[in-house]
């Protein structure tokens, strides 16, 4: 219980704080109290929510234009490989990514001088996204002044191109306004134990079938040598395709002993895979709980406190 | 809970009335009354028993005749393009669909003239449904009147199509004899959060797994450029299909960073969606109970007033 | 519960009787009660355990003799039809079947004749199945006797094999000897409700996606026109493999209206199926305690019965 | 309750016994029970736990090794069949694993020296397992030494393989380190009723899809005859990897009785497989709260002990 109260601190630092704990506000702090709940809780007020709504907007139009400026119809014909010149930020999609960034980096601004303890507000998670999903943008700004005409070369350009895949994590942002994201954040981080039980599973199971797949299916030599599985690396692909029952068939066993084996591998990670999962369901049901009962007392709260 | 009463007027408004509510009915009425049951209650009596099952062979045979129109081996050599032409409503198939038309409108007819609130009765979702799946054949009807024999023009052809399409609907008409299906409905209609939450979770990974798939297996030139994913909505349809397990096989990653992604992506499918689907489950179990119970409670308080 | 209590008459007729109701049988009702149970109860004794096993036996010997006779390399070069000819009874595959089919036949009317109800014995499920298992055999001997030489006539030959692939339903005479299976049954049984659900749900789901995904794919005209979606019965195979995750891969869709509806046809198709299976579960549950208990209370009213 | 017993005793040995059994140890067995520890129990002192993460770091590498010594780049030009010749210790990735070897029979050797009981320390699995892991290399050292030269003969080489996979079984290794693998194992071993259940249910299924699926695919001549269903072995594969709903693609039915046979396999496979499933499930969640109690408990034990 510590630990969820220390987590309540951390998550939810805008959530409820005791009456008794707020201090007798001055003008300038009434302003700046109401400009904090105006940015952190979109349910406060009609502009929060407006402000909300435009958050959300803006995130679903970069992720529009990002997914778009990578269809090849969209990309000029001088411009295929996809790569973030000085020129780009002059085409429609740079304009637009370049108000988006602009309103996060203000909302980002805005939220950090309205803050009542900026040395929490650094600390929170949703933060560090907000500032990890920005930056990017900015090195890789940096980059093409600094770089010039040489960002012809094929190593900035790889490294323009990651930083600029880096500003799908702005989808993150979301999580402000969605009560399931957050259930999701809060589940992940409470079941670290058992993503790390599901991943030992994986790994475990994945080393012996990919050993046991490789010897049966090209070392024994029975006849047909199948050179899908010519390494143990190349047979792990084969084994969490089969162990999660994508399939996709790109390899697939073709020796009876292989089969037989595909076959045990198929039904243990079926049952393998459902057993940490469902622990996971299990906090992550709990954790639904408490948020919509702390944001439902939340809101007691704050309609309380208007009324008074 | 007032939701759910609310929900109870809607969805059911042919359930158990108190029975001091209803009105001294003249003989007219009572007569009015009997049909109303017939046709809005299947086991009330024998003839609304009668009737339910001649409406369900109607959408089976409606259904069948659809599916057998698209077959190859159905169609004229001539027509092979499954426009829905003047001539072709003096074929069988043509004649069947008329008569189950026929037999909607009049059910649909009767069921208006015999309802108590008539205000209510257009409110309810079933007749809704009814009527946006009889109306497409009367329009298909009058433009296939209207355009004569400039129904072979590509545009008028694809929208009869479409409208003839729209027919598959009827289907949903069943929903008034399977107490499944009503669960169903009542499931999505209380479960709109949880279904958002899905939708959110499915939107969030997809545009993570995509953006970051495209990157890694086309955008950072590692040897092969894998030509599939050569744009992030390309990459969304290998997200969604590895995730959900289906795992056509169509796409796959073949670099060995793609395939570590894929790998997280097809676990992370699985963790992701068995959260949300579990609310819809628990709900759908109470929904199921809840109907059950009423209808028993119904069908008791039936026979109680047949009694007395 | 009187349908429970009906059940437990007809499942389990070898099931806790009453001391009361035993009459005081003379020294052949004790012989004969003493091989019914031999034959009824495989834990009741040695000879019945040793039965039991050799029953066992028999059914995995046969099952073998069937997969093997399927083979290449198993059948002669000039039988390569598997057809079941006069001279097969003298292969060594027919002469296993034989004597297979013999000791099934002499189980079966041994515990016809030590049964104490006749009548209710041959009401009973697994007596049933018992029947529908050995008679094929029967029948294709007859048939190859009576039709002679012309049992290579292409008909008798197609009949043939038919009656010969029906004694794979030996199979589910292992139900008398694992408590899992006769679980499985009553589970079945009971469940008829939510199986129908189930498959209500499939056809409905089947109906519409297929239909829909018809017209995106091959009726639009957007481009490419699918074959694979020439008909709505071909587009049914594609949504039920869709739908339960399989994904062969032998169709997909190719059009970006195609695969958004794939998309939303795998996601309500893993929602769609995983509803009514809960059902089922809990019920195979409630079984399952149910049967363990009632072997349970048997084993010990025995053992009771023994010491007295 | 008995069965419970009887296990604490074999699976947890080094688990809390009670205080009053523990005889009054000399300065030799005090030393001896702090190796013991040290050594068996990985939470008892600093020592215990980088002795811990060495052994873990041991297993990692040689697994690493193993994996690594299978990519066609890293084998030499000359030794491309992956044979363990005496050679092959004088290189990098021999020289590893001698040295993994050596630690691993080092430790099995002073926990075996340490141990109280030697009698009981034989029986535990995992020392079993242990030695099972660790005897394949010294036997196929020993291959290498007695054949010398004519290791190059096709029959000891693959022999080598052989034992030379068989050290992927080292992985089983981790579970003294992680609870998770523990679990597992303790549900494997009371599970096995479940897991019978899971096993007969898969067999009687694909006995019964494989034999229908082979006489509608192959058997009925309808037209086309699917040379991939040509026998029941074969057809097994395909009823397996539809049941687990993995569809690989390789293998699939295209007429229309098959594809119905299909659907109807698929949706019973997903059925049938999900049973038993959760009863191992219910049982994984009692195993994991019993052993993190049990570890709970003993670490309290342990830490009262050193106050004291």
């Amino acid at each position: 219980t510590s630990y969820a109260a220390e987590e309540r601190r951390g998550e939810a630092a805008g959530g409820p704080e005791g009456k008794g704990r707020r201090p007798p506000a001055a003008e300038g702090g009434k302003w700046l109290e109401r400009m904090r709940r105006t940015f952190e809780e979109p349910t406060s007020s009609v502009a929060a929510q407006v402000l909300a709504t435009v958050s959300i907007l803006f995130v679903i139009v970069s992720m529009v234009v990002l997914c778009a400026s990578t269809l090849p119809e969209w990309r000029a014909p001088g411009d295929r490989s996809g790569e973030y010149t000085a020129e780009s930020v002059r085409e429609p999609s740079g304009i637009i990514e370049a108000i988006c960034i602009g309103w996060f980096t203000a909302e980002c601004i805005v939220r950090f001088i309205v803050s009542k303890n900026k040395c929490e507000f650094v600390r929170r998670p949703l933060n560090i996204i907000d500032l990890l999903a920005i930056t990017p943008y900015y090195i890789s700004v940096l980059m093409t002044v600094f770089t010039g005409e040489n960002s012809q070369l094929q190593r900035a350009g790889v490294t323009l191109r990651v930083l600029r895949m880096m500003r799908i994590f702005w989808v993150i942002k979301l999580a402000r306004h969605f009560i399931g994201l957050q259930t999701l954040g809060l589940t992940l981080k409470r079941c670290y134990r058992e993503m790390v039980m599901l991943l030992v599973f994986i790994c475990v199971a994945m080393a012996i079938f990919s050993a046991l797949s490789q010897l049966l299916e090209n070392g024994l030599d029975l006849g047909t040598k199948n050179k899908d599985y010519a390494s143990i690396p190349a047979a792990c692909w084969w084994v969490i395709i089969s162990m999660t029952t994508v399939g996709y068939g790109d390899m697939c066993p073709i020796t009876v002993p292989g089969r037989i084996l595909g076959g045990i591998c198929v039904v243990s990670g079926i049952v393998l895979l459902a057993l940490p999962i469902t622990f996971i369901y299990h906090s992550f049901v709990q954790c639904y709980h408490e948020l919509k009962f702390r944001s439902a007392r939340y809101s007691r709260s704050l309609s309380a406190e208007f009324l008074n």
